[in-house]
């Protein structure tokens, strides 16, 4: 247990309502997350992850390297690279190296990984929209607004360091 | 790749609208909960599944059962088990068994483990100020304010079938 947090107030009003902000957050998502996961195993016999790295493969053109998906996906590389392994032995996905850097591995869809990608899409949009189709029109404007200015507001720290 | 979707039309404005908001929704989540992700392993060396584990565990007075935590976290038993274990390896949990049923554990936290949850929930919600307390105040108190209301109009189907 290192590096105990500094005494700041925690109990200031500031502290109370971002923790609450965030509660909020977290919760649809985690509740609407399972729900999806369950979904995709249940539909298509894939995890929401592989759902997800798919979906940022399908939306670049030439592939991605593997950094750059391990980025846009949040996580790690080697958490990618098996699940881009499994994508490559089911016929979804090509990965190619340069000779010359190994680590430098450029991943793509195949056109049978497009057409599987298309039809979970199509499925993720059905899902959301029975999920969360059903909200007053305003509170769903209001909130996609709110939502995107919140995320240009967010003061993050990408390394971890406490500030 | 079992059951299709049906082909409803999913280019309608009604689906769009609701996978926005899913996208604006889940963005946001994923960052943060990296960064919180990385920073309790940095400070704590746990993951957020256990904070989140200590968490329902510290409101709940008695304890829980394990059926009950796994329902609350959103996630299997199988996933539980191995996360109570170590919190009872590390003398931060008990775990009592009625002789008669086996599967009624019953699950606490020790004061030790209740010091170590409220030291963690001190340092969680210094982090989530850090990250959130930038917000417009108006922003923050719209939101809150809309996020519960979108969790009380969510259409779940816990079990995973399509209707």
């Amino acid at each position: 247990m290192a590096e105990m947090p500094d005494a700041r107030a925690i109990d200031s009003a500031g502290d109370r309502e971002a923790l609450r902000l965030w509660l909020r957050l977290y919760r649809p998502v985690s509740v609407i997350e399972r729900e999806l996961r369950l979904r995709f195993q249940k539909s298509f016999g894939v995890s929401l992850s592989r759902f997800d790295a798919m979906a940022a493969l399908d939306r670049a053109e030439d592939g991605l390297l593997m950094g750059e998906l391990s980025q846009r996906l949040l996580v790690t590389n080697g958490n990618v690279t098996g699940l881009i392994g499994r994508l490559v032995d089911d016929g979804l996905a090509t990965r190619t190296t340069e000779a010359s850097d190994r680590r430098s591995a450029r991943v793509a869809l195949t056109p049978a990984g497009r057409k599987a990608f298309a039809d979970m899409a199509t499925a993720h949009a059905e899902w959301t929209d029975e999920i969360l189709g059903g909200l007053p029109p305003e509170l769903t404007d209001n909130l996609t607004a709110e939502l995107e200015a919140l995320m240009g507001a967010l003061r993050l720290n990408r390394n971890g360091d406490r500030t």
